[in-house]
């Protein structure tokens, strides 16, 4: 039996089965038997010639570097081109102005979050914050986006574990949908979307793959590919960069064992995740909740789902929520 | 140089690059040499009895199929299942009521439009056009979404040439969105967006793939991935069902060349069209104009891309167009 499910935040219906034959699709996976440094590879300790200078480095009391932050080879946004808004015709043209950064996760070339120590996640949240902290003194910028690409599928050619930064001069399409959606929800209910669906979810149970101190991990009611997760804040936050130290340890916990399940349950697939936070520029807000949204790329997107934004998930969110508990 | 240019209907940005080494990616091609009969191949002339009875059929004088349609062997949706719509905790969920049709295009295993009379195209338009007329008399039924996936990028595991429908108690995110859109434009212009769309291309030209008499083929501004095509008729039209007989030809005869110039231009790709048109149960508006969207799928979807709904194309829509006019 197939129903239609609508996301509590955005306008999208997702069509959710309980397709018990459904198999993740071929992945080119990651080797598992990869040693911890390649020579061949830009991002390893030794090759740091290889790439742009550091635009940030984290280093062990040692000197040698934890996490390392460069500035893509083939960057689509430079901060060095002026900003310049103009009309063509009918339509409207933005410089090419903003960053695009490489964040490397970890010197160590074979692992992912479930093989690294809770604090060396801490290290690479704590980048991704000094980032936006760092890139939100330039005025022209309203959005930073983070994110990871891990493996083939999910659109990476590295198989050294590494996040990106795109600083952007315009807020990206989704976020602007999920914070007018949001706030149209709070105009009307005066309480947050996400905090109300935490809460829902805390209570039903049913799609909780694992909850901390002050984070939880779902898997989302209109999930829109099997095993796709959410991790959110229990408490009201609407700026990801203003984490306390307590919370990103606990985020770096949460990560990281969501993470290990991902990867024990479906074997190391090609997975996306991203930070959905409020615009750099923008107070804190009463109506929107950052929150990272991990996608497991187990399920190629067709015409019919590209082109009209409507889903169709073959595992139901409460199965892959128990899959993901028991793993 | 890259630049953001934002689509001219929905508030999406995409960042444009000019990049003379972009490839396409690995594509698992339908191999050139096929037979136009496979006895394996349900969609064949022969194999009637390994599919679901036949919904419509359009035949020859000789009582030989032209193009039929057939429910899909693992329908998402039944029109035999009871329209309900209930609230579960914050969620709202609707029964999979609907329909899922497969339109098999034409009896020949081996051909694509560009190998096709264009008659052949007109009965495929029409088969269209009579399908959604006769679900728009069911009235639990919202929309009526055609489209085609052709290619394994794409979504599709046959090589038999054939397009889909989803019939859905729901209007696809997407849809709502290029109508709201629409709307706020007509609102504040009095005229409708596509409308200016298509005169603002035929004044300027560089984004023009083909013109007929009634229609326009173009490389949309802000394309999302390279050699995007919209077809969107010249004059007025909200629904693609009132289309004429004139009409009808006329559109054959730009889609039939569209699909061969990108047959050509990048050597039969994985492709997805798709039918934006105007909800069934609503009248001729002024705002919303029926178009068909042409995605090659030469490019995967990167977590950035997906998550944020900001594409980057390495490939100018001008540039495209041009390559397109010449092949």
């Amino acid at each position: 039996m197939s129903e239609l499910r609508k996301d509590p935040v955005i306008n999208r219906w997702v069509i959710t089965l309980d397709d018990k034959s459904f198999k993740p699709q071929a992945d080119s996976k990651i080797p598992a038997n990869l040693s911890d440094k390649d020579s061949s590879c830009a991002l390893c300790p030794g090759n740091e010639d290889k790439t742009g200078k550091n635009i940030l480095s984290v280093n062990d009391p040692d000197g040698k570097w934890k996490v390392r932050v460069i500035p893509n080879n083939h960057p689509y946004l430079r901060v060095e081109t002026p900003l310049k808004k103009k009309g063509v015709g009918i339509f409207d043209v933005i410089s090419g102005t903003g960053a695009n950064e490489i964040i490397v996760d970890t010197p160590l070339h074979n692992v992912d979050f479930d093989k690294m120590d809770v604090s060396r996640v801490v290290d690479v949240i704590r980048t991704y914050k000094d980032r936006i902290l760092d890139l939100k003194n330039d005025t022209r910028l309203e959005y930073v986006l983070i994110f990871k690409n891990r493996g083939e599928r999910a659109g990476s050619n590295s198989q050294h574990l590494h996040s990106q930064l795109m600083a952007l001069p315009v807020i990206p399409k989704k976020i602007t949908e999920e914070m007018d959606a949001s706030k149209e929800y709070f105009n009307f209910k005066k309480r947050c979307v996400y905090c109300d669906l935490v809460d829902n979810e805390i209570h039903m149970k049913e799609r909780i793959v694992r909850e901390t101190e002050r984070f939880v991990c779902i898997t989302p009611f209109a999930s829109q590919t099997p095993f796709e997760m959410w991790i959110i804040p229990k408490t009201h936050a609407s700026h990801f960069y203003k984490l306390s130290e307590n919370e990103e340890a606990d985020l770096a916990i949460i990560l990281k064992d969501s993470i290990t399940r991902l990867n024990k349950a479906l074997n190391y697939p090609s997975y996306n995740y991203m930070i959905h936070t409020t615009p750099v520029k923008q107070q804190d807000i009463d109506h929107y909740h950052w929150h990272i949204e991990i996608m497991p790329r187990v399920k190629s997107i067709a015409g019919f789902e590209w082109g009209s934004g409507f889903y169709i998930n073959p595992t139901l969110p409460e199965e892959a929520a128990d899959f993901l508990r028991k793993v």
